[in-house]
């Protein structure tokens, strides 16, 4: 059982709130109130930069040239990620300006400064299970969500967003994270801290629900 | 015009929402559900443990012998209060297993994390304005709850925690606070970077009233 | 007069005793004992991998996209460096398993740790100051040992190295950093904490200074 | 074995040409250099401020009050222990003028930053190998210089320094160290990061064996 199936297990209530979320249900199923999908945009796009700070704690705190590497290969994907963001949110009219003033609601806040914490408390393995909710989880819901695959999404509202997370490159960057969680295992994974790590990612499941959350309670405000 | 008083000047929408919050208001009258003051007893123990380790971040970034050991005594001062903590905790019939078994509620983590990594991130000064809302907000609410004096408090139903923060000793800490923040900003505040000062302390502000929301959420839940 | 000119004169002793040290001018002259060139390329690769984490500190410590991306550029600029650094020791007959297997020496461990240590501690103006002696000094160096242009180099035996670090790519680098400097100065530089950097800038110097003594004691050893 | 035991066995000679080099031996002697010593007790205050710094990170990086206050206990006792030695120094004609006008040699330096970089970037259980070397190696010394008893010492010209190490509560002190290593270890050591700390471990004790040569060197200068 890899690491991240162990981490899952253990922690399967959070999970499956955050991942069969009401908002991502609704997101699937394409009834998500537009207003709810604008407001986790424009969070999202400030939830990338601090992911992005994320990776370069990473790289920081590696110590041989592979993982500086990879590290750094994470923090270029995510920072071309957030130009794709900002281009998405344009579609829906969302201008970067709009995102420049828009201020990083708690939830935001409060996984991504989590997140941030826990890298720089701990070594790379306490960072990597912290970011493992987002990470594995948007593969794991992008799959779910185009079940006959991404081009059977036709003219569903958020084909692009569903197809991006559900496409190959993703699936495959999901992929070489679970690997990559497995490696930091092997190397540093005592059963006595296994307890915290669970405790970690259950506490990062709980936050990214919080998150979809925010997007519907926007929506009803 | 000191730089606290700058600050709060220039964000005084945030500050007054969180010093002059329903739950403050409601400790103040004696008609806070008690259901909300114990929630919030045992999140403010959990968020304790978190600025102490802020105060220990703050020595470890001191470079003078002088700082470090106001950074210290910050430290030793907090893990004291941590034990007092315990102590109000048993009298409410909180006992230390409740508090341990206790999970960080996301108001908790969102401003706590938000300060540790505003220090990470930042220098000292951005570090202690993070700090500002939380160790002179006390003192600020404190005082202003016991407007004829602790004694005259006789059997308010919070009379403790109000004496605490109302009473000399702590207001000593909340004015040394101060005096600090204007001497690290002797030393480092620019203009150009006032508005990022006071962006950090409105946004720490926002997260303390998000702080005594959560007492009252807990209470009508 | 921009913040490096001004820091440079206010430290213009150890500028001097780095820029124009013995290994130095020996380089410069093509007299430099190979001995002494090949411990300092192996030195320096070692010293790569952990000038490559400091980019990464910087990364993580930006606040702003701009920033983060800047930071991120200058990483992986570091880390094309490292790769042609294995094929510049690989033309003096080190292999990449002599890389591997060499230990840092004290000098290196210096200078390194001295540069992360300051960015972790400060803000990342200390960062960017310490880092400057080697971003900027390695191109007045490049500069001034090919007076006459790179290509009138012929066949010197440091052509390689010299026409590195006077060719242009590089000198817009170092100019860049330069810029960088400024830009970040006209942020956060008070004249108060102006002496703390040239206390850094200095004691950068005069490390970068005992990282070329390195390199001589190795040939006489 | 426990893990101090292990680590020393793994990097014997590193440990040997620290606790057995000249400096040590002739401090013994009591034929060391007058010059040497003082040359060593300046630059060991500006080492305790880093040493200072240390706990705070592991303070910084404790995630229980447990852990928090272990680390704070040691942070406050170092700083007492700097108080003591500008004592010391006093008495040996260095007032806290010299003190504060003393440059960091870069034996200080690398020792230094190298324990405050192994912390940042990793864990508590890298941070406190790679302060071992220094917190238990100077009960060794200071018993096996004082065989004796601290008694016997009469009027040997170092008999304060020896019996300060030498004294019960400095052997307590270490005795805990080693017990806080052995705790950590259970907790995260795997076979796997084994040779990577006892890696840290041997640089550790390589630059403590260069900070008494630097005393050396400073009397025969």
């Amino acid at each position: 059982m890899d690491v991240f199936e162990r981490l899952r297990s253990s922690a399967v209530d959070e999970w499956t709130a955050y991942v069969d979320h009401a908002f991502v249900r609704q997101l699937g199923a394409g009834t998500l109130p537009e207003a709810a999908f604008r407001a986790y945009l424009v969070q999202d796009y400030l939830f990338l930069i601090q992911f992005a700070r994320a990776y370069a704690l990473a790289a920081y705190k590696s110590r041989t040239p592979a993982d500086i590497r990879a590290a750094q290969a994470g923090l270029a994907a995510i920072l071309d990620e957030t130009e794709l963001h900002i281009r998405l949110c344009a579609r829906w009219g969302i201008g970067e300006a709009d995102l420049a003033a828009t201020r990083e609601h708690p939830a935001t806040v409060a996984y991504t400064r989590f997140v941030l914490d826990q890298g720089a408390a701990g070594d790379l393995l306490d960072l990597h299970v912290a970011l493992a909710p987002c990470v594995v989880g948007y593969a794991v819901i992008g799959h779910a969500l185009a079940p006959r695959g991404v081009d059977a999404l036709a003219d569903h509202p958020y084909r692009e967003w569903i197809a991006d997370y559900a496409g190959e490159p993703y699936q495959a960057v999901a992929a070489r994270a679970r690997d990559h969680l497995n490696d930091l295992a092997a190397r540093t994974l005592t059963e006595a801290r296994f307890p915290d790590l669970v405790a970690t990612f259950a506490a990062a499941s709980r936050l990214e629900a919080d998150f979809w959350q925010m997007g519907l309670d926007a929506a009803s405000a």
